[in-house]
């Protein structure tokens, strides 16, 4: 069977629009329990500038204080050259840079053009692999903008390409406000595969209209994508995409794929045991079918 | 464009478990509220005998007080020749029976085996036959059972051969407790299609583990079937079923076929609309993607 590789991104992407202040103790609470989930990766903060990202200021105390677990690659978001000398102090396994497929999300999301993001991407790609750092490239709005609307492969594509060149190890393909639907997902797949292996495709989905897990699962059924980015407890949210919904909760992707013939060393129930630790200091309550299913009883 | 068929059960699947008492009066504004959401049928009520689901001990009355609308059908439940005599009287146009893929399911249900469930409607289709009436057969529990674990292809196709022997016009196949997977669905259409045509097959999910739409999606695009079952806020669930969730929001269905490509008359702002106006009276509130990214701003 196909074994599937999830990134566990709660303790970023699932906290970074949080608009409480998470305490420094209950992320590290939090990354400690998804240690026993069996998640293959981490994405445990990013060395983002503090005043962009009040809520991941503490990304190296974090990393200090996080026990770490055998096979779990802890990785973190690393805009640029600063940001990655502190990734690198901090000890991180791998860097994720990020950029978007829509301009105009790009200079509301980072003050940047695509390719001034690119351009900046370059001494930081370097320097990862001097440090032999495995680097993740996350292309945002792969299918739909808030802005600029429908995005189409032929716009994603190109930016896919400069990121391979640059030496990205996996591209992060994300339907960043969720609205991307089972045909949209085959179209951009058709067009991403001419360029990577799909081994290397990553998929980011966000559940706000409800359709992540089915293109989850048309990504893996049709083109054999195994790796997928979620938040225990569907953590999180884009903060110019309404609707309260966030990341796909990793415990329904990972029923829902298992359940549709593959493997994985994910255990739900470990999974919505970390989310319950880290939802009392979050604004909203967790989100998932899986956590409601385990909490009565059966 | 393929025209999809939402067939609303929220008045009837969705209210017949809800542990409070529903007022006649609302149920009725409920249902006048649906019919200005572009539904093509709307399950009301069920003749079933007041004791065995006390909420539904209203249905004449409901079916009285309701406003028409033209074009929309409103049918009901019917488990046998006196319920069916009551339905008449009230002025149904189509009646639906019901009986489930798992003996053991059906006799915790309906206290019968699978043949004695199917030996009672046989005066009850006579009689429909008589009246003009058309008739929809259930299925439930066809992919899993609560007690007898995975339903077989093999298990079901010889009920849905049985009711189709009887007449009945539709078949509504039934994941009851939400547990199926989009290779499920593919299997037991497999073998399903080789006994009617997919415009007599409805497709009724549950989304108690989040694979509803994917369930959806995979029988539309893969099988062209177009008819479906859902409840508006996503109202309901099987009282022997884990979770909180009951069937496949209205709303979220209409919003992920419509995004697939498929074209419907449906308003997911008028569905949830009126799912508001039941949503005070039931003991958990609703529970639908669309609903929560309507309520906010964009």
């Amino acid at each position: 069977m196909t074994r599937i590789r999830i990134t566990e991104v709660g303790p970023r992407d699932g906290l970074q629009n949080e608009a409480n202040v998470v305490p420094t103790e209950a992320k590290v609470t939090f990354v400690n329990a998804l240690n026993a989930s069996g998640v293959d990766e981490i994405e445990v903060s990013g060395f983002v500038h503090p005043k962009w990202v009040p809520q991941l200021a503490d990304a190296a105390d974090v990393f200090g204080q996080l026990e770490r677990a055998p096979g779990i690659v802890y990785s973190a978001l690393v805009p640029n050259e600063k940001g990655l000398e502190r990734a690198i102090e901090a000890g991180v396994d791998k860097i994720a840079v990020f950029t978007a497929a829509s301009e105009t999300f790009n200079r509301h999301n980072i003050n940047a053009s695509i390719g001034e993001s690119i351009r900046r991407f370059q001494p930081v790609m370097k320097r990862a692999k001097v440090e032999g750092l495995p680097v993740r490239g996350y292309v945002s709005t792969a299918f739909h903008c808030p802005y600029e609307g429908k995005i189409a492969p032929d716009q994603v594509v190109p930016v896919i390409e400069r990121l391979l060149e640059l030496g990205v190890d996996e591209i992060s393909i994300g339907d960043t406000i969720g609205q991307a639907s089972p045909p949209e997902v085959r179209a951009l797949l058709d067009a991403v595969l001419t360029k990577l292996d799909p081994e290397r495709v990553v998929l980011h989905c966000h559940d706000t209209y409800g359709m992540a897990i089915a293109n989850a699962l048309t990504a893996w059924e049709g083109y054999g994508v195994t790796r997928f980015d979620s938040s225990a407890g569907g953590l999180g949210g884009c903060p110019y995409a309404p609707g309260a919904a966030g990341n796909v909760a990793t415990e329904d992707l990972v029923y829902a794929l298992r359940a549709s013939g593959t493997d994985t060393n994910v255990d739900e129930a470990a999974v919505v045991k970390a989310a319950q630790e880290i939802e009392p200091h979050l604004s909203r309550p967790l989100n998932s079918r899986l956590s409601r299913v385990l909490a009565e009883p059966a």
